[in-house]
Parts: C-alpha cells; structure tokens; sequence
C-alpha cells in the first residue's frame, strides 16, 4: 500500500481506505467490522471513513466498539465523521434545527454525540457532509474552526461541495484567521469525472485540496453485476437503496461496463480493482474509499493497489474511449 | 407553525415564540409554565424566550425546572436569556458594577448564574437587553465572544440597540474577528414601528440581522380590554406595571383600536389575533414573542398563525389607514 | 462616596479607595484587614488595591482571609493585583526569570500564585507592576491577553510605564486583535504630577486610559508630619523605608506644606483630606488608592471624599502657587 | 555563570546549559542524572535541553524524575522538549504520522506525550525538532501556536531549519496573529559556522531570533580525542554512533585541532574548554548546550564560562587562522 499526504496537509493515508457506509450496523456487526479493519490495516490501510448518519450513529458505535477492541495507537490510524444530515427521526418535525444543516447548534452537539459514540477524544477528520445554502458559510466554518480549536477534531473539509463553496470557507476563514478547510470528499468513478477533473481544478494549487473519494464502484455498476439486471443480493434491491436501481441498470453504462471487461482481464484484474485503481490513479485523489460487507471483497478490493501501476497513459485511453462520452 | 431563519444565521425559529416576561415565577408557578410550555411545543413553538431579569432570576429558574422535567432533545429547542439589568437589589448600593451595565465583569459573572439557574449547559440565544452608553462596545462585543467561545452561548445579539450602535457591534466584531451579533429584539406593534421599518433598514442586507420582536399585543392595548379603562385583573392593574397605565389608556389609540374590531371580524378572527398575526406577516421579523399566563390565552396567541397568511395587502393597507399615523 | 469609570472601561471605582502596600501583614493582621475593609466597603469604597510584591505575597494572603470572612458578593467589590517583581528571595540567584520581569514564564506563573492566595478565581484588575526593557512588549502582551482570556483576570494594565511604552502595548494588542490595557497605575501626588498631567495627556484621549493613583500623600511627606524630621512611629523611622527619608525631609517641600495648612484650615479639613481631594480632583483620575494602618486613619482619609467638592479653581490657584514651582 | 536573554524574548538562560542528548538512560540512569543536574544547577546552569527522541522518551523520562526529586521551585529552571522523529518503531510502518513529520496529527499528541514523562504541567520551550517539507509551515505553526495557548509551552522554536523557513514561520504567524516563533538550534562549533554566521544573519533584527546551540565539541572531535583514530570508550566506537566515525577522523581537521593546542595552552584552558568558550563568545549565541556523561566531564566543561572573557580578538583571530579554512 502506498500513501499520500491529504492534499497539502501533512497528513498521509493510504492510497485506498475503508468506509462504512451502507455496510456498519446494516451488513455487518462488531464482530465483522473488526474483523474487516483488522485485515485492512494488516494491508496497510490507516484511513477509517464514517460520519453521523451512517446507520444513524450505529456505525460510529460499530466503528468504536472495534478500535477500543483493536487497540491500534492512536497515531496509526485515522477516523472520520461527517455532519449535515443529523440523527433525528423524520417524523419529529421540531428537530428542524438538528437536520440537514450545518448551523452552529447542531455542529457543537453533533461532534460531542460522535466523539461519545466512537469513544474517541477526537476525530482526525470532520466533515460537512452536504453543503446547506440555510446556513452562512461564515457561520459554519466558524463552528468548524472551535471544533479543532477545542480539540475534538484536527483537519476539517466538505463533502459534496461546489468549488464556488468550499472557495468561500477557504477565504472567509484566511480572512479571519481561522483554521481552514483542507479536504473534500466526493463522488468520484469512470461515469462521474466533472467535479473532481473540472470544477475543483484551481482549488488544488491555490488551497492545497485534498480529496477523499467515495463510491468508486458507482455503488456496484462498475462490477458488472447489473449488466443482467438488479440481483437480488445486491445494495441494488435493498428497499433503502431503491433510488440507485435507475442509475445501476442504465442501459449505455453497463453496455460500456461490458466493454470494460477485456481491459481488465488484460490487466489480469476483475471491473471492481481496475475501477478502484483508476480512481486512485488520479495524483488530486489523496485516498479511495471502498466499502465491502465481506472478508473476501474487502481483500480484493484492496488487491487494487497493484493494478494502480499497470494503468499507463495507454490503458487509461482505452479505458476514455469507452466511458468519457457517457460520463457527467 | 412555520419556521424562519434568526436573520441570515442557519437557526430557525418558529414564527411564533413563548416568552416568559411578566408571567413565569409571578402568575406563573412551574406546574403551569410546564404545561404551557408543552402546549406551546405541541403547538410547533421551538423558541422560549427569557432573561436575567425576569422575576429577578426567578423566571430563569422556572423554565429550568420545566425544561427539566419536559426532556425534549436539546437540538429540539432555542432557550434565549438576556443581561444588562442585573439582579442585585436597588438598595445595595455596592452593586453598581452588576446593574445597568453591559461591562465585562458583569456578563463574565452573569452568563454563568443564567446557566446555573435554567440547569443548561448553555443558552442558544443571549441578548444585551439594552445598549449601555457607559460601556464601550468594543469590552461589550469582547465579552460576547468570549461567552460564545467558551461554548456557554450559541448566537449573541442586542435588545432596543439603535442601529448605529448595533452596526458598531457588528464592524467591530468583524474588524477583530470575533463572533459577530445576529440578532435584535425589539418592542414592534402596530403603534411602534419605526425602528423595525425605518431605522435598522440597512441592517438587514448588510449584516443579515433577525429580529425577535416583544410587545405585539402593545401591552394589551390592542386586544381592545383597556378601552374602557383600566380592567382590575388587567396587567395595568398591577402595581409594578403601573407605568403602563398612561399608554394603555391613550385615547385615541383605544378608539383606533375599536376601528380595527371590524377588520379582526372580517377575518373572524379576535383583536390579539390580529396584532399578532400583523408583527409576523412583516418579514424581517424571524418570530413573535407572545406571552400568556393562561393555557387558554397562549392557544388563542397561537392560533394567529392561521392569521398571517390572510394579511392580504388590501387587509394592510386597511389597518395602515386606521393605525399608521398613530405610530413611533 | 463618588464612583467613576475606570478609563473609559465600563467598570466604575469608587473615587477613594484601599490599598494594602506598606500595610497589610506587616502593620495590618487578618483581624484588622477585616475590620478596615469593612469600614471602608461600608463608606462605599468598591477596590482593593494590592500586589504580589506587597509584604511578599502575604498582603494577598491577608486580603484573601479578609475577602473570604467578609462575603460579600464578587460582583460588589474589585480586587487587583501587579506583576513584575516576583517573590523570590534576592539570595535565590537562580530565579532570574522570576524577578523584576515581565516574561511569560514569570507571568503566567505569577497569577496562579496570587489567585491561589487571593482564595479567588479571578482578579479584576492585574497590572506589569514596573516596565521591563528586558522583555518585549509584545510577549507581556500577549501573557497579560491570555489570563484574559483564560478567565483569570478581567482587565489588564501598567504600573509606572512610560506613554510610549503604554502606547506601544495598546497599539500591539490593537493590531493582533488582542485585549488590550486598560489602565495605569502611576505615583499622583501634589510634588510629583508631570506623568499625569503632561506626558499622559494624549493617551486619555486616544486609548480611554483610566488611572489608578497611588501615593497622595507622597509617603506622608503632605501630612506634615515631617517638618521637624523623622518622627519615631512614622514609615520614614522604619528601616525597611529608609529610602524615603531624603524625600520625606527635603527642606522647601516641608515648607510648602506648612504653607498648605491654612489653605486646609479654610476647607475645614486635615491637610493629609487636602492632599487626597487634590489628587481626586484630577478627572483624568480614576480613583486615588489610600492606605492606612489604624482604623481612625482609614475613616479619616476617606473623608476626603467630602472636601472635594470644596476644590474650587480658586483653592486650586492658592495650592497651584504653593507647590507647582517643587512639582516634578 | 552569566546570563543571556533567548534572542529578542525576556526568557534568560545561562551562557551555557546541558543537555541530554546521547547519554539520559543511555550513559547516564536517574541518580546519575539528578547528580549531574544539581551540579550544573550549582554552578548556574538554568536550562535542561532534552527531546522526545532522545533514548526514545527515556531521556525525558530520566529528566521527569530528577526534576522531582531535585523539587527546584519551577521559575528556576528551563526544560526544553522537541518533536519530529516521533516514537514509533522504524518496524511499524502504520506509523508514518507519527514520524519524521511536523503535521497537527503527530504534534498534538506528542506534547501530551512529552508532558507525562516529564511529569511537568508545561515545558518552557519546545522546538520543530527538524523542518519537514512534507508539512505546510502554516500547519506547524498553527499546532504550536495551539500548544502554547493550551498552556502546554511557554516559547516555541524550531532546529535546523533553514533561513527561509524560520522566516516564512515568523511571517506566516505575524499575519494570522498566531505566537511566532522565538529561538534555533542549530549545530555551532569551529567547523561548523556558516549557519549562523551567514545565513541567519537577518533574522537576528528582524526578528530577534536566539539561539541554542549544539555540538559544541562537534561531536568530541573538537577534544583531540580522536588525532590517533577512535578510542575504545568514545562516542565514536558506539556503534548506534557509526554515522559519526567519517567525521571524527578527518584528517585535517585532526591537524587543526592540533594546532589549536597551544591556543589552549596560553589560555590555560583544556581544547574542549576552548571550544565550548569560543561557541559561546558569538553574542548571538543565547546558550551553549554542553553534554557530559560524567561529573568530572560536566564540572570541566562548565569551567569553560571562565575561558569567555579571554578570547580576545586576538585569539579570536589566532583561531580562525588554524580553522576557518576547514569550516563550513
């Protein structure tokens, strides 16, 4: 496994990270988890993605219950979390100030429930996990600046942010001499590129962006597993996970996903690891979260770090042909 | 209910508030304050408004004992408590830096008894309740920050500040990259408007300023009870409240207030009703702090929620007619 | 008793005050602590003047048994302390940074040390008891800024600095967005008035700098008690004080000071009250801190509050005539 | 001993102090340690070097227990701590932050390290071990700037870095109003000057930078001990050492330190003497950290504040002659 620092930060992770989303606490218990993170950090892996709403806190429990099992030192690994979608139920209308937001309330409560549930004294990275045009920017990175000025987290970013935004929490906190955003987290895959190659192009050199990508697999589309349409024990039919079967069954895109197939098999790689390295071959991406609910996908999926290298500018181009005209 | 945001900041309140002035600890013990407290937070109020000096402290300490036994989720509610009076006794001479004052010793002092006496770890909203001439601004604004760093206040803002003064607050804020106030509450009602419409009209775009407004009953006067005098249960009928009785019993605001009876029944709705529903429709005004010592009072109050959107500009223009050339 | 803001802070002293230089521990027990600052708080007097350099931290140690057997409410009273000399024994040659400076390392040492006598959490006023050349300015600043914000002193100033110094540490804190000074302590006494009268004159003004004096009856020289030389019970016979001698008997000053008694005759007054309304007289003067050992001594100078009023410009021209030529 | 401010800053510190790099719980256990200590602090010494890398923190362990059964009063001495090479095993590759950085995520923890094995609340001064350019400067100097509002350090300073980067740490804490660094370390002996004769030459007035100079004997080098090729008992033949043997036998500077003999000779002095005087005579020099793995050795080197005052300009000259040519 090889490392990068976090944008211009001083802070290096490994090139691929292990998130949990979608899988702690739904997929996979303590147990599992511990399992998981044990075998990614024997692989190198020193970057433990979360945040608030994943499972509705339940995987910042999962996550602590594993590190206080794990007893790694608190120098070799670090954990995230995001805030923005907060932990109230839907139904409980007078939480409005404590849901997709990033006012001040909800920020100075929500950190101290995420420290509580991952039995940390801080977190190295916090997020904003949306952007909310409810908020001013001010006021948010505010909150940001006493979270690490408190200590309970260290370095903090966005997650989904346009440029125009996280510029704006750069500048306000030059300004006011407050610590300042160092990372963003985004979608990024094959059929998913503008953001991160276009949008963000500037904020690299003038603030130093770090970025910490997420959903290399297009949530599954990339594996090739809808080509035939949503298998059953797949993220595709979860009841929760309804909104992405549009996306996954796309017609162009698994047809492109096909095509993929002799590239990979060149490369002596499956569609999950030449997707994963790809997005890793980006020099702006500083890490590549991946997600498994299994042992043995986890461990293929980290496999990926080997065909990083093998992507030379002529793979790459045979891999454009195929994907750029159906990317956004 | 509705909701707005305090301004430009991301916290919102509901259009309609509870405040505890007048009534709590006096005509209202805390059996009664919890149950109208429930019933407003039923009702979609997430905003109790209080401060220092309401029944010398005792106010404070009545909400505490009813948030206490309410348990709502923190993020669920906006507590707000005010300085500048001070609770030492007028013949403790001794006591002339904790009174009338807006000097750093005072607030240092004052913001933890608030939060030992409302059982909060702290405030949402904290006001200076009136502006100090003896104090200079800048040890003021010094003193709010500090508050909101030390995490014992969320938002700071100002009561009966006039413009000039909060607009010195605020570029001073800014030009030493403090935290900034947000918000002012004024007295507005129909026969007190200028300040609202005239005189912070800058204030709005330039700094983003809320407004939580009190009075919007004028007292009383214009739920019509005092057009025949003084009524013996009446607020003007109190002793502390003697002040009142001069403006409550002002003669032709009485009768404009008789003129504005056919207006309320159009709407078929009652004279406080009316007045209520006038201070919210202006949108400037993030929300309306009503009060009642009776349950069935603050449904009535309440209720002018229904109101406000039936405050066409014909219906304003009707009440403008009757009521605007008795205005400050 | 008057009271007047200190400077143009919001925080008002009594026009006379208490200091426990010279007395406290040395002249003065626990016992009569107590019972001369009950006398004084009793005639209005709100501040208690004292030093960490005062009989070598037991002054703070007699006021803090004193304040904590008095209880009077800490918003009622105001208690100081200075910084600069340090408690070191002079034979401790290996306390350098702990002796005549205003270092960090000695600063923020020094206020634990006092709060900790004092029995308090904080003092109001915390002066640099002298100027250090040997220390930047920049760093007291920024220690004497820290305690600030650490909540362990209120507000911050110098004793005996220069106006370039004062202004340098103004401007500084201006500049670096910290607290800045608020105050002076300087000698004011009818032989000595060029620093407040002259070399001040601007800072008044420009920064709101409030004065607390010291030393109105120049060590005892305007009582008049030394006209026929060192009596055997006056500060000059004690050897600890010999340093005054020369001062107290200097030939023309005792002169003019039996030619200030008639001018105190006519006012009905002592000439140590003359002396004392003199310096109060000043509205550049914040307050003027008296000391005394006895009771009687004490009522009998808080007096002087009295004959203030009685200063008329035409008895200022009459002492004016007396003194001004011996003044430096 | 004479005494001398660190750099522009009120901290004193005497000409020459020790240091414990090499020998704590390597040479030396604690009983050996506290001896040497009371020694040196006998004969004037008031500033303990140390690191966290020295011995691995067993250096600072060593020191923590001296100090407390040496019970100095804490204003009397100085004790230093710095970071970058971390703790960590070289064999712990997860590790990477926590080594050989300067980013927030190592030097947060690593003070809190510092502190407990030293069993101190706070160290006087802390250094940026090395530069790292794996880490912005801003970055680094927001975390110290962080520990020493937390109360952790009193002064910050970095060792070995460059002109530009001391420079751009200096500029970059001036314009966020953060505290900025105040002293260096850097190696200083005969054949080694240009550092600090040359290339920080601006930084003395322009931002009074001081200095802690090391290796005075350049590594022993200076003693003669090493014209015949490494003895037995020498640092030379230590094999954790090794690095050191290419240098300590240089041919010519073997001859030059020869030469230097009769230097020592006129002077009356040994040649290690003359060496640790002659670092020290450079008034930009605050301290000379001096190391001894023995009582004698220690007494012997402290002598050398007697040698100080006789290096004339003449022999100041004399010595140049014999080793400027050889210096870098």
């Amino acid at each position: 496994m090889n490392y990068r620092r976090l944008g211009r930060s001083g802070l290096q992770l490994s090139e691929l990270s292990l998130g949990s989303w979608v899988t702690y606490a739904n997929q996979v218990d303590i147990d599992a988890a511990k399992e998981m993170m044990a075998a990614a950090y024997d692989a190198g892996v020193n970057f433990f993605d979360n945040a608030e709403a994943y499972a509705l806190g339940q995987s910042e429990v999962v996550m602590g219950e594993a590190l206080k099992a794990l007893k790694w030192p608190r120098l070799n690994y670090v954990v995230s979390t995001k805030f923005y979608l907060g932990l109230a139920s839907p139904k409980d209308r007078m939480a409005l100030n404590g849901r997709a937001t990033l006012n001040r309330k909800y920020l100075m409560q929500a950190i101290d429930g995420s420290l509580k549930r991952l039995q940390l004294d801080f977190v190295d990275l916090v997020f904003c996990h949306r952007p909310d045009p409810g908020t001013p920017i001010e006021e948010t990175v505010w909150a940001m600046h006493d979270m690490i000025s408190q200590g309970k987290a260290l370095y903090w970013g966005t997650s989904e942010w346009s440029a125009g935004d996280i510029r704006a929490a750069y500048e306000i906190a030059e300004r006011h001499h407050l610590h300042k955003p160092v990372m963003e987290q985004p979608q990024y895959h094959l059929f998913h590129r503008k953001r991160v190659e276009k949008q963000y192009l500037r904020l690299y050199d003038d603030m130093g962006l770090g970025l910490t990508t997420w959903s290399p697999l297009a949530s599954g589309l990339l594996t090739g597993k809808y080509k035939q349409g949503v298998p059953d024990d797949s993220r595709g039919a979860r009841r929760d996970m309804a909104f992405l079967v549009e996306g996954l069954t796309h017609e162009a895109k698994n047809a492109a996903v096909a095509k993929l197939e002799p590239v990979a098999a060149d490369l002596g790689c499956s569609l999950a690891q030449l997707a994963i390295a790809w997005a890793a071959k980006n020099p702006r991406v500083s890490t590549v979260i991946t997600g498994a609910s299994k042992l043995s996908q986890l461990q293929s999926n980290l496999a990926a770090a080997d065909v990083i290298p093998k992507l030379t500018p002529e793979v790459l181009q045979r891999i454009d042909e195929i994907t750029l005209k159906l990317a956004d």
